[in-house]
């Protein structure tokens, strides 16, 4: 990677990055186990392919957590923040100082309020998951979700 | 789009979205009229689904250059720069002062020289127009070319 120029500000260049490549979800997985049946994943993540994948490394640095993976099935490097204490301490407070100029910024605004949500554990009752659902459903229209909404809701407990 | 907060650097968000979205790339084209045998097209592209397309509206008022067109073939709109002017005096100033992290920037440093080159009109003959294929072929490894390196060298005059 070339030497970053002093007075950079590389904060903006990621949020730059991220309203192109960036991904914020909120996935669901049924869960036996929990006392609501269905566990709630938040995740912040961006794949490159490994061949320029100097960017991941930088926003690694910068937002000092998270993990980058292969993603064996296309051949990229990911990526990822899936813990929410770390998406509430770095990620989240990065992207309301230098929001995202696109739409995506409409994603990230459900995102952190889901997240603030889990944040009083809300996601753990019936009633909280509800409200949650109801935000995550409304993001990403265009992604695959493994289940839907009516799904999600004949099984809460 | 939302309003911008004062104090936001929005070339460096630029570069970031261009790091992960943006396409520097010579083409050639075959013309039986040029005294060479060939146009070189020199295009500077970026390319957003049309309901998060934002930010290439910013980049238009930013760069004061270049068109946003649809691109019929995937339903995204297209923003792209292909004034050999308007890229020596806008474009390639720009990711001068505020430089890609990713292997990109090599790209970016090849198309910078091809647009020099062309400046001084050294793709109308055939000397120089071998300097620029060796250059240009050297660029997007995994993009798809009409043409080898060895089809157009046959066919240079």
């Amino acid at each position: 990677m070339p030497a970053l120029k002093t007075k950079r500000n590389i904060q903006e260049y990621i949020s730059g990055y991220i309203d192109g490549e960036g991904c914020f979800s909120i996935s669901f997985s049924k869960r036996d186990k929990f006392l609501v049946g269905w566990e709630t994943k938040p995740s912040f993540s961006v794949s490159q392919n490994e061949d320029r994948a100097q960017t991941l490394f930088l926003m690694k640095r910068t937002f000092k957590c998270g993990f980058i993976r292969r993603d064996f099935s296309d051949k990229t490097l990911k990526y990822e923040v899936r813990s929410l204490d770390d998406l509430i301490r770095h990620v989240i407070p990065h992207f309301k100082k230098y929001p995202l100029v696109s739409a995506k910024q409409r994603d990230f605004k459900f995102f952190e309020k889901v997240c603030l949500l889990m944040q009083k554990q809300l996601h753990k009752n019936k009633n909280g998951l509800g409200k949650i659902m109801n935000l995550a459903f409304q993001m990403n229209p265009s992604g695959k979700r493994k289940y839907t909404k009516a799904e999600m809701q004949k099984a809460l407990r």
